[in-house]
């Protein structure tokens, strides 16, 4: 058992937290009870305890370019990223190149990811080997690639995947066609005569106008409708960015009870735009928050990516997307892991520093985090009920080793 | 003498440096001299050295007021911050909350820093103490203040300070009257036949469509060119925001040799949208950069602010304000202090941690520091020739006693 003692919460208030197994048994003011004496208790009145980030868009493996090519656009910037893949991403680089990206994710507060790359089996593993939970999909696309011969090869290794970790409470598989751009019509509707109605679907939608433009030419309508006439639109269904939607758009994916994965800091970064997400959540939209992957980001830091959603979408209203909401949308799970800090709920829980010079006056706990914090202040990190991360520092990786891997792929690149 | 060998530096070559009493001695790859045995030697071989950081634009003591008041736009937030300011600023407010400001400021790396507050001898005495570099202005108001009687009382404390600081070499004084509809015209034409050629002029210009179309109202012209009719518009001119410039005005302080203080995150936080700084920097502007104050941002984190920067400015060219220029922004003194990473300059120095795991891989020196370092990663810095912060901790302020006297007056208003 842990007993985390006395924490600051979100709301202003001091709470104890009891955590069982993998599972918050208690969360009251003061808890007295009996404990077994290897309780692990956690004096925590320095501190401020949250529920676990979730980044809901990484292509973690990418840690590799990061900084390789940066102040381009989409289009320019993917024309050379997608040459530095062809030539460096193998099962070995994405394992250690993942592993890297969940240290990153863990110091910052990040208990769980949805990531869509190649070799998705190695990002699994190296999720589990660092702790923490992640959705995988393989990237689908419609032409040969390095990782796949075909469309049909991705899909075979997605339902292996899917087999593979049927059991696995700390990893879900989805279905991750990359995109409508660069997938054909006919392999998208494989796909969803493949899947069943349970199956989770992730896909980049409407990131810049480029692609809205081109879809609009392509099909006659915009994406959301195209993916819904195929029979990829409903409440397992996760789209990443969707920067430019109409409000039509919108509509259908409130209706169909699809995601919006929200990505202000890559949609800045390669001049794509900023999503009108306050419309979307006001509409009922379920909007998640992402990184993005580190070649365009180009880091992994959710406090970072959460000030920006809040602050850019007061460009639209000063009010809306306030401290709370913006943490709010920065912990939602969407559905996939059943954590929250409340009696029942999976553990993963966030303590910060409130020793912290920013952290000085503490009027309100989300403002702090929202607008102030970084992840300088997290302090130990708890997930499924284990302590990851504690005094900043990772009690069961070998951080060394993983840099070290990294740094040796790197090399080949040209790394300093 | 300090020696910091063998650092990567923004171009990505290793270098040495050489500091001798507040001053760059040498700058070379490899210094082989005889040095005085007490010379400090710094390995930095897993660092990053940077010449420090300038916030051009901030309130410090506003540090009182952070997370108190947020989600709003710019009018409802002033009438809510004006009442708490009648209501709690002093003397000892100012020299306290300045005070945790400056330990904030160089845990970022900033290096100096231009206020516009009241009490603004707190401010510099709190610089000083800390060892930072300032720029101070007492703000001039039109109407009576509970720190100011009259505009007049103001000017007379801007002498006094002008003379009190004329000797020291750390410490400049500017005339800072708040801004165009805070002040009378009268007021702003005694301000200029009181001021000499040489004197800095600190205010806020453009900040939101409402102050733009207020003064459009009154004076039938935009804010620059009423500056300008005044006589304030010179190359000792310091204007704060500038978030909505005409062309014409963007072309007027380009001929006046004025700067423009860019405050990407504050002027997102209160709604006022955002400031076309790449058109400004093309036409020849000098653009510096600032966070505001606390009680706006809610951060003193001038890292941050150059990534908000870089970032934004995407919005209307992808690749224009690249990750060097924003460094650049961020690293310019304004003409204040003549630092900078080469002989014969003041020696501000920061160096970065390359140890942190969002460093990996490392391509490209300035992205790093322009999309993926946060604060965490600052190590070391030298102002002045002076090692205030190192190993992460300063090394001659009482931290605690400045985080205690701070408390006492937070729980004034209420923190938790």
């Amino acid at each position: 058992m842990i007993l985390i003692k006395n924490a600051l919460n979100l709301d202003g208030f001091r709470t104890s937290i009891l955590i069982e197994e993998n599972r918050i048994l208690k969360v009251q003011s003061d808890i007295k009870v009996d404990l077994p004496p290897d309780t692990i208790i956690i004096d925590a009145s320095d501190k401020l305890a949250v529920s676990g980030f979730f980044n809901a868009h990484t292509h973690a493996a990418m840690t590799l370019f990061r900084g390789y090519q940066d102040d381009l656009s989409l289009q320019d910037w993917l024309d050379k990223i997608f040459k530095l893949e062809a030539k460096y991403v193998d099962k070995h680089m994405v394992y250690w190149c993942s592993k890297l990206a969940c240290l990153e994710m863990v110091s910052c507060g990040t208990t769980g990811f949805m990531d869509m790359y190649f070799f998705e089996d190695e990002v699994a593993q190296s999720a589990l080997d660092v702790g923490l939970r992640v959705v995988i999909g393989e990237g689908l696309l419609s032409f040969e690639t390095p990782f796949c011969a075909s469309f049909k090869e991705g899909l075979k290794k997605t339902l292996q995947l899917k087999e593979k970790y049927k059991n696995n409470p700390k990893v879900k598989v989805s279905f991750a066609p990359h995109s409508l751009y660069t997938l054909e019509k006919n392999d998208l509707e494989e796909l969803a005569s493949t899947i069943d109605s349970n199956d989770y679907i992730q896909i980049h939608l409407s990131e810049n106008m480029n692609e809205v433009n081109t879809i609009l030419s392509k099909y006659g309508q915009n994406g959301a409708f195209v993916l819904d006439e195929i029979g990829l639109l409903n409440k397992n269904t996760y789209l990443a960015h969707c920067t430019h939607l109409t409000e039509a758009e919108i509509d259908l994916i409130s209706k169909k009870n699809a995601h919006v994965i929200h990505n202000p800091q890559s949609n800045l970064k390669l001049s794509s735009g900023i999503a009108n997400v306050c419309k979307m959540i006001q509409k009922g939209v379920s909007v998640l928050l992402g990184t993005d992957g580190c070649a365009s980001n180009n880091n992994l830091d959710i406090l970072e990516e959460l000030r920006t959603a809040a602050l850019l979408q007061k460009l639209f209203n000063p009010s809306y997307m306030n401290a709370k909401l913006a943490v709010r949308i920065a912990q939602d799970f969407g559905g996939f892991f059943d954590v929250g800090l409340s009696e029942g709920k999976l553990a993963d829980v966030v303590l910060f520093d409130l020793n912290a010079i920013e952290a000085l006056p503490m009027y309100n706990p989300a403002s702090y985090l929202s607008y102030a914090a970084n992840s300088k202040s997290v302090d130990t990190v708890i997930i499924d009920g284990k302590i990851i991360y504690k005094n900043k520092e990772f009690t069961n990786v070998d951080v060394g080793e993983v840099k070290f891997n990294v740094a040796q792929i790197a090399k080949k690149i040209g790394s300093l």
